[in-house]
């Protein structure tokens, strides 16, 4: 399967990637990735990141042991955004949370 | 359930939604927002973005019919990213796909 790296990055430097678990179908958390972190990720299978405010390449799980394992990449149909399937080691959020989106702003009275 | 929307724009004043379909949890696009636009949601109960292409405000639908019906708003552990649980009216792609992601990069084989 031959890909282009080169399409994800036309527009800006750094795009978002949702995380999905691959079994759940949850989403677990959202990052910004650059090229060089995404090749990282297709060479590791763990998820890579950019991280804004520390202005650095991370790898998901290299200080909390809780590695996202990457089993599918998929990109969207202006190819500006990833979608990362994973199977994570552990809870996503650094809160101890399994995803990071916990704070419910607006539900729906069934 | 009261949530100050200025918290999500402290850092940028366009952040990422992830649009989930609320039956099949698949994730359908992704956009970015503004505070305007999220007010806009919250009001109309369907998913608005602002367009950074067209720089300009829009309503998922206004042209194709197709709006997301939005049942659930919930943002991240550093309320910087936003995730609507959507009912969708129809296909949510311009090409006419159900999502946005379906170009696969890598697959890990089974």
């Amino acid at each position: 399967m031959h890909f282009d790296l080169d399409q994800l990055f036309q527009k800006s430097d750094l795009i978002p990637v949702i995380i999905q678990d691959v079994e759940t179908k949850d989403i677990l958390m959202l990052g910004f990735t650059n090229r060089e972190a995404v090749e990282l990720t297709l060479k590791t299978r763990t998820a890579w990141f950019w991280s804004r405010s520390r202005q650095k390449l991370w790898n998901k799980g290299e200080s909390s042991g809780h590695f996202l394992h990457v089993e599918k990449v998929v990109t969207d149909c202006d190819t500006d955004t990833l979608l990362y399937f994973c199977r994570p080691d552990g809870p996503t959020c650094h809160t101890g949370a399994r995803s990071c989106f916990f704070n419910t702003i607006m539900e729906e009275e069934q």
